[in-house]
């Protein structure tokens, strides 16, 4: 399973706190198995990216992400390790790789990029070698000649990429990126359904313009779960005792910091809400969160019973499911993150 | 431009006379620039791949190649300077890169392997982002999903599987083989003018499948000359002054070892013979070396002058040319390496 | 903790079925926790190393063993996967690092190797900074100048290096090989001693000369545990299920195969036998397998109560602790290996 | 031979236009043999490194530069090239190394860094491996044990931090530095002379704390020559044709830019000084620039005849010689750089 991180906050986050510092970010997690639930599969040692926005707008410098990719692992990086302790960016994707499909290559490390835009992905298109010239068939030369692995993910990117009206505008609506995103979804669940492909495919999918972040929980099929994410927000993100050991505070109503991940990222798991499966989750420009079903075939409703009840198997089996906090029901805190719906 | 060399014997080399040791090889090529005539593009130092066959037949190790490339420099790869030392074969692919299409990524290194099949190429194919969806359009799923990177020599390689009656086969003719590479050659022209691609393409490939050895020298042009190639065949290989200075001795009427190569690997240039444009070199399983011309619409018969002409421009440009011995004619020696034509 | 296998056979083994294949060889091992008991440390993704002897002795080819080693993780390292398929060889050491002292790089993965030495490590020397120059003082020009990285493992190895009479020798003995281990650990002691450095060292080395084969259990106290160390032996090592699922085999008497192992490469316990602490086990040129005690201020003899109570604390907070097999004695199996002693 | 460049400014440069942009930055050099004099040695495809301090200082940050280092070449490394785009520094050193003394690794690369300190070298300590004892034996123990790689550099640096009254200082004064680099270069000629080395060594050295620059060019011979060096000043330093060509403009009285190189690093050779032989240059904080000579035994006075025949050879051989822009004279610009002395 692939492991990732969303930063967005008001005010630029230096990247050790997100990445290397931490003893439970996405990078560490890699080696730490106590919050793994399957041990059959190699530990995220398969490559590492991370990409972000400048803090202070630059003409000379451009809008566009940068990014820093690496096909060996985050844990021992030392360009990685000094990098983090010098820059600081109020938007982050940090993404770690277990190889599933496409080889290991720096062609195939998320996030990708085009333009101003930012993606990755944590999941797997069943059967993604069936419908992959179909795929190629769609987009239009430019995009299809942007695409540089041989990984399902970015040729999702691609995808996405074809559904925007002008994929190198010089901004994005953040309905605009909605759309794409739920076109794309649908089109890969038709190439799967025309292609006859029944396994589900897991789809959380984000995308940014470095001004809004669309990011999606999400599987096709009605009985199994997808894999796992979570969002936590608060006043800040900092160290309380010494070994890496990170919160996220609340102070007050304010909500400076927002983070999405694939699993927990810190101890204080009353920190973290779970993101409701076939939903997509948008911060806007001004820092709301939102949530928004994904209505489709594969939706269920969560006044169904049935929602409560997909099967983990299939994510587990697969690699990406984190542990849920509790079988019982977790008490919020009082500053407890809402998400507007 | 690219460098590859071909070894065949009846006896085993040892991989370092060939690769690592003679100050001439296709890896210290790479940082002479005395044999170079395009000294505006990179050295060679973008990736390296050795490929060869086992000296004894092993039933439990196959009958499949073994590979190794590298994304760092030849030149001081530890690992290859010591495996080298310890690895002999009768039947050797060496090709160093130069990133002019594909991203910096070990899934682009020559050679690329399929079964007990070998290929690389030296070359470029023009205008190839516009043919290839085309491309993988015609290949079965198999072939199609064997690629895995981004350069165009790849796809050249699957195209040629696809060209055979069956990639898996445990044994091929070499004649099977040789009318696999016209297929792809004359199927990569159709796209070509299909797509309204005028430049021309340099198309030297080579294939093996431990038995037989099928390289061209070719371009698709009636004017222009290809990239360059040369052979050289005798009893023994070895250095006969310090510092690396190899040559090719020939002690009797035997051709124990053929050599076919991107550039002549010996100061000794008399020891190496041009192949002519246009044409195929078959290297057979006893040892026999047939030049076959490649007849189609770009092909000038040796005894028109236009032959004389090709205009070296283009390949020069694009640096794919080595330089020719000599204005004068070579005065070959009395032993000097014969084609059957 | 690192991770360490010696493969000593009769007759060769293909690398595959020691390094690549097996769901439980050193390098699956490493990302694999079921087997580990310390979490905290990172597993074994930090660099990667085998050394292999020639199966047939080639003039040209020379005797010293051939070494393939790699800073990116094993698992998925292309290059090793096919030449694991390709290699075979009676006399093998691998190793799986994680980075406790010395940086990642090349330089610092084991095994080294001199002429025919080859020598690898898992353990480290306490407070090494502080006896570093002592050591290097102690060394001849020659042997000083062959350290190229910064790891306390390689410094140990030169230290063998100058207690050898001719560490360039074509041969050595069984005994001269001992004796130099033996005078490396009571050196490395001495240098403890008088820096004033109390905390133990994990001194669990492996020397070869392509013959004999010397390995220590060991730690510079006579209170705590060493880190773990297994034999076993038998007549065949292979695959009984699919999935990578090997065990030794007894056929008879014979013992073709003796592998010794920071820990037990098979889920067949019974095949494995633990390596008393303080001791010193030797492979014969000729196969016969002997355990010799250690005997210094830090030997406690088998029939003191206290060598069943060694502390597993200090070597477990290391992580160079296996699991034991068990709590209740393990029954032999009726063809389970017996050392001599 | 490496190349190195510094860059020091008024205001910050994007990392991009002194590195990978403009055709002749030592990254493209790297692969361009036209400014070359020796063809027989490899061409800087042996790691990079540049290091740089942070345009706007940052509590949190801190005042230490930040590294980024690289082994394989610096010309298609695709972290660099992003990472070009998107930093600015005031700052620079950036250094393309080709492996003479120390295998290729990331602690062998360039520059090394100590707090707030950062170090490299161009040259080669003649003996190294004669005195390395002797001079790892005056380090004190922490400056002992920063050194990670097996480089004369690397030494050269440790012992210049011991030369120093606190290499941990939070500020050095311009003095200290030079008086610390003298004495580096006197305790090298110290041990040369007491282990009888007669070949001379190449030492140009560049020491810095983020405010004054040190570097030197030296070699230790009244008769031979030392590796080039240069320098160049100007107002702005820009594109001024397509194609990556820069040059150094000098609109005004103001220097609000100097760098110093191994070769010039534009084709406007009118732009470019060359560094007296055993001079020490400095660049102050406010940016003034002075040339002071190292008047020890090898010193030879511009007025001497001498001192315009050292020999070229010994540097030429070692492949550290950048061509002279003319046997003439160069007629320096109205506006060319001018050196304090």
């Amino acid at each position: 399973m692939c492991r990732f991180v969303i930063y967005k906050g008001t005010s630029p986050v230096q990247l050790s706190h997100l990445l290397t510092r931490p003893c439970h970010s996405i990078i560490n997690q890699a080696f730490d198995s106590r919050l793994r639930l399957d041990h059959r599969r190699p530990i995220n040692g398969d490559g590492f990216g991370v990409g972000w926005y400048d803090s202070i707008h630059d003409e000379e410098l451009g809008s566009q992400p940068c990014i820093f990719t690496s096909v060996s692992p985050a844990w021992n990086n030392a360009n990685l390790i000094r990098l983090a302790e010098k820059i600081k960016s109020p938007l982050v994707f940090g993404h770690v790789r277990a190889t599933t499909t496409g080889s290991l290559s720096l062609d195939n490390c998320h996030p990708f990029t085009y333009g101003k835009l930012m993606f990755m992905h944590n999941g797997g298109i069943a059967g993604f070698h069936l419908i992959k010239r179909r795929l190629q068939a769609d987009l239009s030369d430019d995009v299809f000649n942007i695409v540089q692995g041989n990984t399902d993910s970015e040729c999702a990117f691609a995808l996405l990429l074809s559904k925007l009206p002008d994929p190198k505008a010089k901004s994005f609506t953040t309905r605009s990126l909605q759309q794409a995103m739920l076109d794309t979804i649908a089109t890969l669940n038709l190439y799967a359904e025309q292609a006859g492909i029944t396994e589900p495919s897991l789809m959380n999918f984000c995308v940014t313009d470095g001004e809004s972040v669309i990011a999606t929980r999400y599987i096709s099929s009605r009985h199994d779960e997808a894999a796992s994410l979570w969002f936590s927000s608060g006043t800040t993100f900092s160290e309380y005792a010494q070994g890496g050991h990170y919160r996220m505070a609340k102070a007050d109503k304010r909500e400076n910091i927002i983070m999405i991940a694939s699993e927990p990222l810190t101890f204080e798991k009353a920190d973290w809400m779970e993101i409701r499966t076939n939903n997509m989750v948008v911060i806007t420009p001004k820092m709301n969160l939102l949530q928004i079903p994904i209505v489709d075939k594969f939706y269920v409703s969560p006044s169904d019973p049935a929602a409560l009840n997909r099967d983990t198997d299939f994510a587990a089996a697969k690699g990406f499911l984190s542990p849920r906090i509790a079988l019982a029901p977790v008490q919020p805190r009082e500053n407890a993150p809402q998400l507007s719906i």
